[in-house]
């Protein structure tokens, strides 16, 4: 089972790291660690112990979901549920992860336990659920594939049902209906649906435009099933075929596809982006290439590894990514192609199975 | 204009808060100054400057969404462009928000700004942004009332539309396209649907589970509209009178409806808890009570000011609040009942609308 594997190697990190025992406190890797989905809780984990630490609003959910932990029911706000556990362990040396705790809970953690009890700051270089994480054991890989098909599905749904007068906000919500029936528990990000000119921005709002005949439709959207996300994207013309759009379709198509075929395990994060570059250098275009090549995918939709411009991200056997080049053009519009992919030993997998 | 508004009051307690320029990292409270939706986002304000943060992907947004501010584009991830706005602005004393900020970025700003610049960390009790949003002004009761008014017509439409073999997720489901369809933005959290003894957990995710004839439903849920939050529950048997269940409905709603009518300005959070508690106590079941009796709702759905068992928030003028009793008994169910309210000079206001 994952959790225990993943309590096992934690644990076995304690001496290298240097602490007695570690607090998490990002939502994530405590439903990761535990299976609790409620939206407060704090984990403490020590030789001797598997603590959550919730409020009453969660005390039979917790119980139900994370039966294997020992439940503590404390207040909704502050640190001093927390701070109870920490005192009774009268351990020394307390390790947090510098990415998840705000100042004020530092503050208020140190200012309430005793001197003789030290809180260890564990740099991300060290964070240890994050190396966890990363790698997806063979349940997950396979979770992770049933998000990607169901996202697929999906997406291939979204654009048939692509007509005239639909507007980008009501494409939007027949796509997250269709997501919730085929029994997605909900997107992993607000969906984005673009079209014409709004297509230029990455990341736009769907918006109340009708999508026009003869102009592109660029969807990025992607489901939670089984607490494993997805992320695809397409990007369509809808209407007579249009010059312009073809070709630089098809260059971005290419920089997909000889990206996701020479990755490799080993390889950085910004090695891969580049393969990508290389082909819109060659067009000449790649000042419209504006963001990095990809990401992870697994209990978030955005995690390890990254590939960018400057990735020292490795690409590893057991991680999940994602390869998706896109060029963007003010007042004209927007193409971006996304797909997931597991890297193996030979190689990339492509888990999404959208038509392009 | 809100904004204007705020960024000049703002400005004007940088002398009682001893700092020269603020750094707000939260991505509500940029959403709520700025406009900027994207998801990577640091504001800099000083006596000169507005300055948005942001990175490539969300260039073209961040200039149509915040127009009147200065775009700074750089890397998606880290703390660079942050520090080279700070270095730039040769300013002094720098302030930051203790619950926005993680150690990491603490860490990584004050290794990357000369020592001649300060990073001064305002706790939240000092916070000017909290403060300022915990206020509404007209514009934004306006919307909040109208976020809660759709939030109303959705839950009358699902408990029309409890039909015997429907699922608790099918009807979230519903709920959700429904919303959608009135043009809600999106949910302000995952929609609780909880049927039978499932209800007797407070924020218990909908399941596969039929809703059973002779039964209650639990509907917890809300939209955002106009870029603010909703929040309303109902709890409805579904089927033949109940006598138990008729009779713990008639306490929790006597506990809303003394808690709505006698709560009044300058009462504090723990005051309007306490009144609720009497009508429970009094009937010997307050210890079915698990949880605060309220919370503010605005650009987030919850926010100040707390209504619980200890909460020192003063009710004020211009605040919108949840009133929201309940009663939960392990392997039975449970019974929420929630409304929003304005606090108004006079007492106050209920905005939602949905029958009961």
């Amino acid at each position: 089972m994952l959790k225990n594997e993943s309590l096992n190697t934690l644990r076995s990190n304690f001496k290298n790291l240097s602490v007695d025992a570690l607090v998490i406190f990002s939502p994530v890797n405590i439903e990761w660690l535990t299976g609790f989905t409620g939206s407060n809780g704090c984990v403490f984990i020590s030789k001797a112990e598997n603590i959550l630490a919730t409020d009453s609003r969660y005390a039979l959910q917790a119980n139900e979901q994370s039966n294997q932990w020992n439940i503590r029911i404390g207040e909704r706000h502050g640190t001093d549920n927390i701070c109870q556990i920490i005192i009774d362990s009268k351990l020394s040396k307390i390790g947090v992860l510098e990415d998840e705790v705000s100042l004020k809970n530092y503050h208020s953690i140190i200012d309430n336990i005793p001197k003789s009890q030290r809180i260890i700051i564990l740099k991300d270089i060290n964070n240890p659920i994050l190396k966890l994480r990363k790698y997806k054991n063979k349940d997950e890989i396979k979770k992770i594939e049933e998000s990607a098909k169901l996202a697929s599905e999906v997406i291939d749904f979204a654009i048939s049902n692509i007509s005239n007068g639909i507007t980008e906000k009501e494409l939007a919500n027949n796509i997250e209906a269709y997501a919730k029936k085929l029994g997605a528990e909900k997107m992993s990000f607000d969906t984005i649906v673009a079209s014409g000119a709004r297509a230029a921005l990455p990341h736009a709002k769907p918006s109340m435009h009708t999508i026009e005949k003869n102009t592109m439709v660029l969807i990025d959207m992607g489901v939670y099933l089984d607490g494993y996300a997805s992320d695809i994207t397409r990007t369509y013309w809808n209407g007579k075929k249009n010059t312009k759009f073809d070709r630089l379709y098809t260059l971005v198509k290419l920089a997909q596809s000889m990206a996701s075929e020479r990755a490799e395990p080993k390889m950085l994060g910004k090695e891969v982006h580049a393969i990508a570059e290389t082909v819109f250098n060659e067009a000449n275009i790649n000042d419209l290439f504006i963001h990095g090549l990809g990401h992870g995918v697994g209990k978030e939709v955005h995690e390890q590894p990254y590939l960018d411009k400057k990735s020292e991200d490795i690409l590893e056997t057991g991680t999940i990514i994602t390869i998706e080049p896109g060029i963007y053009i003010q007042g004209w519009g927007g193409i971006r192609i996304e797909d997931m992919f597991e890297v193996t030993d030979t190689g990339l997998r492509q888990l999404t199975t959208a038509s392009k």
